[in-house]
């Protein structure tokens, strides 16, 4: 057990106080809030907020929430502008995400981070090992010098820097290894942060530090409420690795890891998939929610098929329907750009409006009262052929204007598509 | 029965007879004739071929095929131009869409529907209610001037001229109807066929000729073996109006016609909806499948959520993969235009790829092969870092060409998201 006891969000709910926090997220989700505190408690929910950070929306993620979306921002030795990731990040908030990573792995780390924690209004998640790793590189020629202290050290500034989430794969283990040695896997690994621990431990012919000094890592989200996010260092790459023995003994690891957490009151999620059939993909999210006890389960993705570069954000939001619709809660987005490049600025904006499809589709399926009436609203409008309430109520109504005035000939209530037999209007006017 | 008896797919299949286009389909497919041929003879899969069209690609639609996508095009009163619809249709193919439906309603439609047959390499379809309505209101000053001889006519002309598959909404009875003004939907009527037809019953308080006189129906069909797709007049037009007893009645209707379709020895496929939530999509295929004896199945989407104008072909791209993994057999793909205009070029492009997309995934996860071969062989390209192969082998070629050239800085070996972080290289380097 961690020494140092701050007091999170999970220590509060299981004393039976609630918190501002919880107080907001219950009243966004029209819960009760002693509903929501029981689900804190239980570890069912979790409001990642670092006790640093202030003046940021809150964000549930979990069992009887809305679904919610995060997106991925950051530098990269191509792209080290940090100028760049701002507009991006700003795009990401403009279409909706709920969240923001950042993953960068070039240029000014420090200065990255700080600008992303002024800006973002949404709570921040990072990976620590990257920072760790770009150093080593950078300053002693490879990513497998880093240390012990220098991962350490990367995963407790971000804490003090107000890092609301931290993925770390601590579920990689030298027995998940060997597992996937014998594997036979078309892609290995294709996680970076899974990669370059694998390497590492490979290397040193040691145990994955995360895991062996799980108990310092607690004590650092204690001491700050970071919420955990387990990474899946061996997330599937494709859909011929989906589901092997290598991805459900991390699986296992990452279950242990979450009823560590949880004695700890140390708030965690779980991170899912990756690449996955859609005949695997409600039986991916009901696994793993048994084997987590309940955790919240971030995806990314999942993808349905491996074959359509260009338009990942679109199988992403198949998986990734069907995933939320079976218990994710959350879901990471993916671009058009993956599998391509580092997505820009319109990549950025079509993945977050693909994965919050995605999650509201989910909503409808899981019975979210609201978004039913979202949806009730727009078929109103659309009775009614008013239009510019279709526009305002739309998932995106920039988007959803410029079409409409672009296909359109002159102002007319009817659209160009069916012209004088709208087949609305034929019944109105009967 | 039908007096005049042409010999069609399912006769000669009834027969035993195998015919060069269900050895042509089998061998796409990679079937045996004889397992084709029994698919054939019990109506579970239907070759749309009217015997007046030759030199066209043939395209089984049915039970263990692959799923197929069609794209509507055709004019209308705002844009009648025949040239820019020809340049739609061409950018279907060359999206690969594997039929086409001439949807038009304005301008020159003898002309258009002539183009239309004699440019596209794939099977065509018709409404040819849309003709008869146009006439009836060019010529006669309203919709329900239409006679039922104008309505046969239209048929009479259509599968002469050589068009593979008639949308015919033959069970919108007034019994059906009776029970929609009973529902309280929100949407009413939202097919366009179906609002003529529904307008013109009530006007004339007449029964639907389809209906009455579905055996002239037959006849026509069988004399040039023209598959019947039986239209679903009162699919939702929202997810509030899904799966109610007015959508499910006219589904009964359906599943009688096809009986009888099957017993006159017409080929017969049945629409579906439309807009229904996640949760009900797998029960409509289903319930579909079983009160239509198995007959193919094509589905309009189905949408997910009523709020995505502007991002609906994505939207149908998460239902089309549901109904399709759960039996649905034939994709009418929807545009980005959907609910705001008739599409361009663009979203004709992007239609096709979004449902082809959803029915390569569905592909995977009823277990075809080729499908499972072609993912195989983009993740060998992409572990091997290949990038002209995963271009290649990409869903829509040029799209992933023209992207990976944006979002590289320069021409390296990993691409420029994790750059000497590429987790491939790291782990093919250790």
């Amino acid at each position: 057990m961690p020494e140092t006891k701050g007091s999170t969000q999970l220590s509060r709910a299981k004393k039976g106080e609630s918190t501002p926090e919880m107080e907001a997220v219950a009243r966004q989700e029209g819960l009760d809030t002693a509903v929501l505190m029981e689900k804190v408690a239980r570890g069912r929910v979790v409001i990642p907020k670092n006790t640093r950070r202030q003046g940021v929306a809150l964000c549930g993620i979990g069992e009887g929430l809305r679904v919610k979306v995060n997106a991925n921002i950051g530098t990269s030795e191509a792209f080290p502008g940090v100028e760049q990731e701002k507009e991006k990040l700003q795009a990401a908030i403009d279409a909706g995400a709920d969240a923001v990573m950042d993953l960068s792995t070039g240029g000014d780390l420090p200065g990255m981070l700080e600008m992303v924690l002024e800006t973002a209004p949404v709570p921040v998640g990072t990976v620590p090992i990257y920072g760790a790793a770009v150093r080593a590189r950078v300053n002693r020629g490879g990513v497998l010098k880093m240390s012990e202290a220098d991962l350490f050290q990367e995963i407790e500034q971000h804490a003090a820097a107000g890092v609301d989430f931290l993925t770390l794969h601590c579920g990689l283990t030298l027995e998940v290894l060997k597992n996937l040695r014998h594997q036979g896997r078309i892609m290995g690994v294709v996680s970076r942060g899974g990669a370059i621990l694998a390497g590492w431990m490979l290397e040193k012919g040691q145990e994955n530090p995360l895991y062996e000094q799980f108990d310092r890592v607690l004590e650092i989200a204690r001491k700050y409420d970071v919420t955990l996010s387990l990474g899946d260092g061996l997330r599937p790459g494709c859909l011929e690795d989906a589901t092997d023995r290598a991805q459900v003994q991390e699986l296992l690891v990452l279950g242990e890891l979450v009823q560590r957490s949880r004695e700890a009151e140390v708030q965690v999620m779980v991170e899912g998939p990756g690449h996955v059939p859609l005949h695997q993909g409600e039986m991916n999210v009901t696994l793993a929610k048994s084997l987590c006890q309940g955790a919240p389960f971030y995806v990314l993705g999942p993808l349905v098929t491996d074959v359509a570069p260009g338009y990942d954000h679109i199988a992403a939001a198949i998986g990734g329907t069907l995933a939320a619709a079976a218990g994710a809660d959350f879901l990471c987005y993916v671009t058009p750009a993956e599998h391509l490049g580092l997505p820009g600025i319109e990549e950025v904006h079509q993945g977050v409006i693909a994965s919050r499809l995605a999650g509201h589709a989910a909503d409808l399926a899981r019975g979210v009262e609201a978004a039913r009436q979202w949806d009730r609203a727009m078929s109103l409008a659309r009775k009614n052929l008013d239009w510019e309430a279709q526009i305002r109520l739309a998932l995106d109504p920039r988007r959803a204007r410029q079409l409409y005035e672009q296909l359109q000939s002159e102002k007319q209530e009817e659209c160009t598509m069916c012209g004088p037999y709208c087949a609305l209007k034929m019944v109105k006017d009967l």
